[in-house]
Parts: C-alpha cells; structure tokens; sequence
C-alpha cells in the first residue's frame, strides 16, 4: 500500500473507530501506529489478562491481532463504510510471556468488498522480541453504513 | 466421548485450571459445564467488553472459545499433563450482541499429542438463541508437565 | 436449510457447474447428492492420488472438501450469480486410506454476499467409514455474473 | 534458517519423498527448489486442472502449497522421521490463472514436534507474478518412523 492508494482522513477515522473500542480500553491496548494498510497495537503485561502459567491468555494475542487486521483493512476503505470481521486464523507459535506485546496487521490483498491482512504478534521480555504468533485476517466492507452511527 | 474414556478428576483439573486463568475472570466468563470431551463457558453482557457499535469484541467470543476448546482437550488429558493451544480459526457468522455469549468446545479428534475440537458460540439476546461464532481448534499434550505447575 | 428456501433448478446448476470442473474430472470425484446447502462428493481410491506412503494425499480431500463447501452454497444462490472460494481452513485428523472418500459440504450460515459452510470428509476403508478431515469454508457469491460464461 | 541447522541430506530426503507422491506427478508438479525451511513447488498449466470458469481450481494451488508447506517443515527435521500435515489454512485471493503456478513454502517456527509455516502461491500469467493465495500450515514430525517406510 502506499499512502496515495489511502483515502483523506484514514487515520483519524481509525483512531476514533479504535476509540470507541470499550474491549480495547478495558485490556489497555494502545493503538500504535496508523498507515494505509498496516496498523500496530500495543499491550502492557498485565496480571489480569493472563492463561493459568501466568502468560498472557491466547485470547488477547488474539484480540489485538484480530483488531489490528481489521484496521489495517479499513485504513483503506472509502469513508462512509464500516468493517466487520469475517473470520481469522492464528497460530500461537510460543508463549506470550513478557512486559508487552505488539499486534500487527498488514493488508496482503484490498479489495472493494474483502480485505485479507497477515497478522503477527510479538512478545517482547526484556527488550527482546519474539515472533510469539502468527494469522491471517479477513475483513468486509459494509458500504453505505458509517463505522460511527450506532446500529439500531 | 463417553465417560469412559475419561481419567479420573478430569473435572477437578479443567475447574482448578480455569480458576487460575486471570483474563477469564477479568472478563466475567464461567465454565458451567465440564464433560469428557464437551466444555461450555458462558459470558453476560458488559458495556467494557465491546467494539465500536456496542456489541460484543469479536476478541471476546474468540478468546472464551478458545478456552472452551483447550479445555475440552485437557478433559480428555492424562494426569500430569498441560494443555496449549496450538492454533484455532474463528468465522464471526453475525454479530455477538445480547445479553450473554455461550462458548462450547466438542473434540472431534482426541489423540496422545493434538486433540482436535470444534467450536461454537451462540448469542442470546431476549433469551432467543443465535450461532454467533463457528472454529476449529487445535492443542497440544504437554506430557510431564503438571498444569498447575509453573514454568520458570 | 429446507428446500423451501432454495430457488428453483439450483441442483442442475450445481450440477452443470460440477460438470465444468475439469480438475475434478481428472481425478475421479462424482456429485453424489445435493440438496439446498447440502452437498457431497465422492472419490474412489486411485495409486495416482497418494502421498508418499500411499494414503491419499492431504490435497486430495482438501479439494473436494473446497467443492462440496462451494457447492453448498451456490445451491442457495440465486440465478445469474456464481461462487468463489474466499478462504478455507482444514484439519486433516486421520490418515486418508481406503477405497473411497466421501466429501459433505453443510452450510452453516447462508448469507447475500458471504456463506460459510461446515467441511467434512470421510475415508471408507473395507465398509468402514472415518472422519479423516474437518474444516470450514468461506464462499462468495458474484451477483450478476452467470456461472456458465466463461470471464474473459 | 540457516543452512547449519538443517540436517546432512535434507535434501535428498526432501526430493525422494516428492517423488513417491503419486498426485504431485499426476498434476505435473515439480519441485523445483529446496533449502533449509524453504521449498518452491512448480506447476504447468494443464486444461484438466480447472474449475468451471477454465482457472486452476483452488484445490490446485492449495494441494502444491501443502506440500511445500510439509517438504519445508521436513527440509529441517531429523533423519528417521517423517511429515504428517496437521492442518492448513488458505486464503484464494485471486483468481489463479495464467501459464504456472508457484507455490512456496517457508518455516515460521520449527520445533520438535510440529513446525508452522506460511504458503503462497503466484500465478504467472504472460510473465507477470500475482500473488493469488496465502496461507498458514502445521506439520507434526513422526519420529523414530523413516519417511520411505510403508506404514502397514
């Protein structure tokens, strides 16, 4: 993707629709980095958030990469649209251990209706950074239907 | 699955795994049912668990799937073993909105190394029943290694 | 599905599609039944569709797991449209050996745009039937372009 | 992966076992590079390989992508073992037409017992590469049982 490829206003429209995220908040998931087609979102380790061997749980890997494919996806789609998730696939390749993870989302393949994006999750543990899972994400375009009026 | 097949404080391992999982109780799941083979989770409603139109975060059916499907695995695991997810896929069929989720984990394929479950969630909203969520997950026997246990 | 909800000649375009499909032709799979949003394939057992230890190869149910979720869903398309897989997810759960595979594509979620269906597979050896893969499948239907012309 | 991490004779063990894959000749596929954690796959174009529109069906490329997703993994494993497919994941992102097929097959994370790689495919059509599917794999490595062994 390059920037002229995004729309006007791509990030702002990201960051608000992020904003009004209460998931996002609550598990204090920061958004990162916003260009066309590519989206970072942190998390701080957290003792809440985590599986039973005191590692981060699967699902909030899970969670951040499935957020951040989706806005990696409508980084690039036309104001006055929405995303909603399709489906994704991830592999948790080692365990998410450390003070932080990193999600994000490239657009492999935009499309008008569907948007395909290759997820990867780091672990960083003393500063070091691990490869901790890896996924695939795809994203539609709802048309016509503004991410930010509330559906009835 | 039959009982059969089952080791002896099966239930007792998946209750006192899942009361350890911090992020499982941070998001208000229970396990409330605990079969050989068969885990269901459910989940109410929270305002702090949404995405941006004031459902649920496709992150949250995801990750108590998730965890409905490892456990269903670990059901069926010998003493002195730990469950890990390997990988699961997730299709969002409709929106995750209502009053509650329900996550169930079946195992398809029970082995000595990878269990194989399928995954669904259902959405109740007015008391009415929707599939919100369909996956197939995969985890792995950690042999040798008690789950209650942890690693350093 | 029930009938009911289908649209009138669906199982002949099914079929004439099926028909079109030369690489399953090739390789020996027949349209055995379907049905609105049901629908499966069978394959005998071939030396020239094995793997290195002569099972059939994992690509072998994998495709017509693909048609028959294709399949699936086109049974429930309307007239002047035609499928297209998106995606999908596989678990391969025992070795594919016998004298017959049987593929079953169920949709689980028709939809306008997208229907995700359920993939199964089983493998007939000496009667006896075994799941031997599992999967998911994401079609899309292309309102407004007849199956049977050929894009130029 | 470096070369000093793979095994003396990866290669070999890699191309021999290609070549009892009765179905990958079938479709005249060939292999044509190997590497520690890397393996391409070739294929022709052939009319008795499509689906219904006269393109490769999508159980083409995602057949060659398993064995190059498998053939990596096992380019990295010990002697006297052999590769078993787990599951797969494709992603079909456009249609897959034109004069050959690519298929690559990469190591994302090797391990004792199973490896995780990403696929992708390229169509070559007048010359010119599009990426037309990507997708995620899992081997599990069969020790103490030789690959050139016919199980019983």
């Amino acid at each position: 993707m390059t920037a002229s490829e995004s729309v006007d206003g791509y990030e702002a429209r990201v960051r608000d629709s992020f904003g009004r995220q209460t998931f996002m908040t609550s598990i204090g998931a920061r958004l990162t980095r916003v260009e066309p087609g590519h989206v970072e979102i942190e998390l701080p380790y957290r003792p809440d958030l985590c599986q039973q061997h005191g590692f981060f749980h699967g699902g909030v890997p899970s969670s951040i990469a499935d957020t951040a494919g989706g806005y990696a996806g409508f980084s690039l789609f036309p104001p006055e649209s929405a995303p909603l998730t399709v489906e994704f696939k991830i592999n948790l390749l080692a365990p998410a251990r450390g003070e932080k993870l990193i999600a994000i989302g490239d657009v492999l393949k935009p499309g008008r209706t569907l948007t395909i994006s290759e997820l990867k999750v780091f672990a960083i543990a003393n500063g070091e950074r691990t490869l901790c899972a890896t996924g695939l994400h795809t994203v539609i375009c709802l048309q016509g239907r503004p991410d930010d009026i509330k559906p009835t």
